[in-house]
């Protein structure tokens, strides 16, 4: 079975400039992964809609899903929905049933720019959303949501049920103190040939003022990760150091 | 003065599984922002030489600069220095000042996978690393650095006093608790518009079980800023609400 694949578009000059550190690509990478879902792509483009439809029309096209963070809330700066209506060539309209939830919420007080805020691009379904009104929705194979993280999770987790799933993509460490990674690259060279369905990495890492180097293995096939994890626990002993399980803490 | 313009291409598949969060986009993006320097574009990209290649070239050809993170130790999977070469289209061969200084380092124990370290596309230009052996460089438009953030963060400042200057890109801000998105976009986007040489974002938050939003204004002139924060500030006011200057703590 061949797992799905999927790419994230970050729209936001707040990344760009520094001023936020995103946090959502980790929380959708690692909810992909346990869905046996291959993230193989990330953008983060700024508040323009060439760069936003660009990305968009680029990504959907060249892998299974797309999601999009950022940009879907009432104020001058959130072109995202609007960008996508261009993006699949499709007007952007007043969304009744969203509508509706806006005018139960705010009441009379709902002004214009709120309005935009349940106008879609048409076919678009909205995503539920414990958490606020922000407006996410899904078209085709792209999930636009919000981009503050509390709201985003909330939207994903209503999303999940209904991705497609491949196997699980599971992971097996092993890390050891004073490893110099030198000294292992031509031993786990020789496990990652030996393991070829297996995704070998190496990361050196520091702790206490001192260096160290995980191996991490990643795979659809949980023996073989543990069988290429004992490999990389041998190379770390034959240099004199004990290998510690698992990922350093 | 047109600010000159960036872009990182972040190599790595521990970004994509979700095991690593990156912290290295904010570190650039401040320091970018601080000199003047427009950052445009980030992308995540697989240890895959297509991709790599791929983004190099795309990237060093649309932005005044590129920078790269990860794929640069001894490892199997660092193989940035080598797709480096292949975008550039030049041989990738042993650049004898930095073997040097690897064999100084590792004496005799120097093994082939760590003389790979000190193969470099040709034309390359080694970039100072305070923390590590890491052989980070210069070729071209594009600054390959390490992943490791410490030492992305040595090479980038060993960078910086060479890299083209801006007028630095300013930022200020304020917020107000209980502000509700919505009620403000109309006056907002007035502002926007009456302050077109800057730029505007409106970004809510939660603090304490909270919401509350922040205004901040991006752009060179200093005084420009004030005057359209303490637009933004009355129009927090304006709702019956305090506002609080600069960033939510």
């Amino acid at each position: 079975m061949k797992n799905p694949t999927a790419a994230i578009i970050i729209i936001g000059n707040e990344i760009l400039s520094g001023r936020t550190q995103d946090v959502n690509v980790q929380f959708i990478a690692m909810r992909l992964a346990l869905r046996g879902i291959k993230l193989e792509d990330v953008r983060v483009v700024p508040d323009v809609p060439v760069r936003i439809i660009g990305a968009v029309n680029e990504m959907r096209a060249a892998y299974g899903m797309v999601f999009t963070t950022g940009g879907i809330g009432p104020t001058h700066d959130d072109i995202t929905s609007e960008c996508v209506a261009a993006a699949f060539g499709v007007p952007w309209e007043p969304h009744e049933p969203s509508m509706q939830v806006l005018r139960e919420y705010l009441g009379p007080r709902m002004n214009a720019e709120q309005a935009r805020m349940a106008t879609l691009p048409r076919g678009a379904v909205p995503i539920r959303n414990e958490v606020s009104i922000a407006p996410g929705f899904t078209i085709g194979n792209v999930h636009v949501m919000a981009g503050v993280p509390r709201i985003m999770q909330s939207m994903f987790m209503a999303l999940e049920p209904d991705l497609p799933c491949g196997q699980p993509i599971e992971m097996r460490a092993v890390h050891g103190m004073g490893v110099m990674e030198g000294n292992i690259a031509a031993g786990l060279g020789a496990i990652q040939n030996q393991f070829s369905d297996t995704d070998m990495g190496s990361y050196p890492f520091q702790r206490d003022g001192r260096w160290g180097v995980a191996i991490v293995a990643k795979g659809t096939d949980v023996a073989r990760l543990e069988a290429a994890i004992i490999e990389a626990s041998a190379l770390i002993k034959a240099q004199g150091i004990d290998p510690v399980q698992g990922e350093p803490g």
